[in-house]
């Protein structure tokens, strides 16, 4: 399972269809398997006829992540603004050499606390547009991506302050666990410090 | 004039070279005419001997931006984080309906103040690590990017905290011009309201 892909677009109109294991509970399901081309991005926004209702993108995947095309697809004629966030895997931790890291989720759970956070974010700025959030499981060497998040609004502020406001969230809510390999054959697994469960807390 | 691109990278080792008239004053020059490939990116990475130093990517293109090029800029393996704010043509402005947006900049100038802005980044963020900004001038059509700003640092929030700054900076204090072009052939030149030199104040 390398190269499966699930997707949640909360403003498609994709009827209920809980094709894969680790998806039950989404309420709406897409299930790709080939790379992330402008091709998709054109398929997936021809899917709904309202081409520019706010929408949220939300997604787990082993595939590697393209910037490019998570920023097309909160792209919006109506907004001049959008905001990226890029977690990329770092080659330290406490002064040891990491070479990957691992994430590990319980997908439906994931799925559903993003979507809270979506549902937040728009609570607290009306304006904003489309919400992207994308994140890789399995292992991610060292410069690539594990997360990104895009939002687009009309103007800057709101894009800037919901960014921050939904990667907190993120962090400290979504149980997707971070396993660091070290260089010398060693491993740790983590919660994301801030979350409630995390062990040091 | 349609495809040549000025290139500052402030910690390169390129010898002074004020080739073309625009660029004048910059303190190390790089032109470009291609595309913004993964090849550009690993011949300019090459070319600094140190790869991970900090360093500023500043450009002022006729081109279109590339999100994944400028992206992979600023990445680097001691870095988790990589903010970024695209700002991009809005369909409208005060009821009017917008078709492009020109953006015209006196480039030596335009580029001392981004300079500054990256020194001041610095200052305030001592983690940062790599800083791009690259704004496009001329014509630049609806949901296309006018510019592009990302920076890199090992943790999430100097990365975008720093980005905040620069951008507000940016629109603050560097002299490009934005004419709105309309539906109906009409247009107006704007300075970015926050300009102290903006003619509502």
């Amino acid at each position: 399972i390398s190269s499966w892909v699930i997707s949640f677009c909360s403003s498609s109109q994709v009827t209920r269809s809980p094709l894969f294991p680790l998806s039950v509970g989404a309420s709406s399901l897409q299930i790709y398997s080939g790379c992330h081309s402008t091709l998709n991005r054109i398929e997936e926004k021809a899917m709904d006829e309202c081409e520019d209702d706010p929408k949220e993108f939300v997604k787990l995947t082993y595939e590697k992540l393209s910037v490019d095309y998570i920023s097309e697809l909160v792209t919006s004629p109506s907004c001049g603004a959008v905001s990226l966030f890029i977690g990329t895997t770092r080659n330290n931790f406490e002064g040891k050499k990491v070479v990957w890291l691992e994430y590990e989720a319980y997908a439906p759970m994931a799925e559903t606390e993003i979507k809270k956070i979506c549902r937040a974010v728009r609570q607290k700025w009306l304006t904003v547009k489309h919400i992207a959030v994308h994140h890789r499981l399995g292992l991610v060497p060292v410069t690539e991506a594990s997360v990104v998040i895009a939002i687009s609004s009309p103007h800057r502020n709101e894009a800037l302050e919901s960014l921050k406001y939904c990667l907190d969230t993120l962090k400290a809510k979504v149980p997707i666990w971070k396993k660091e390999i070290y260089e010398k054959e060693e491993y740790s697994w983590k919660e994301n410090k801030e979350c409630p469960w995390a062990t040091h807390n």
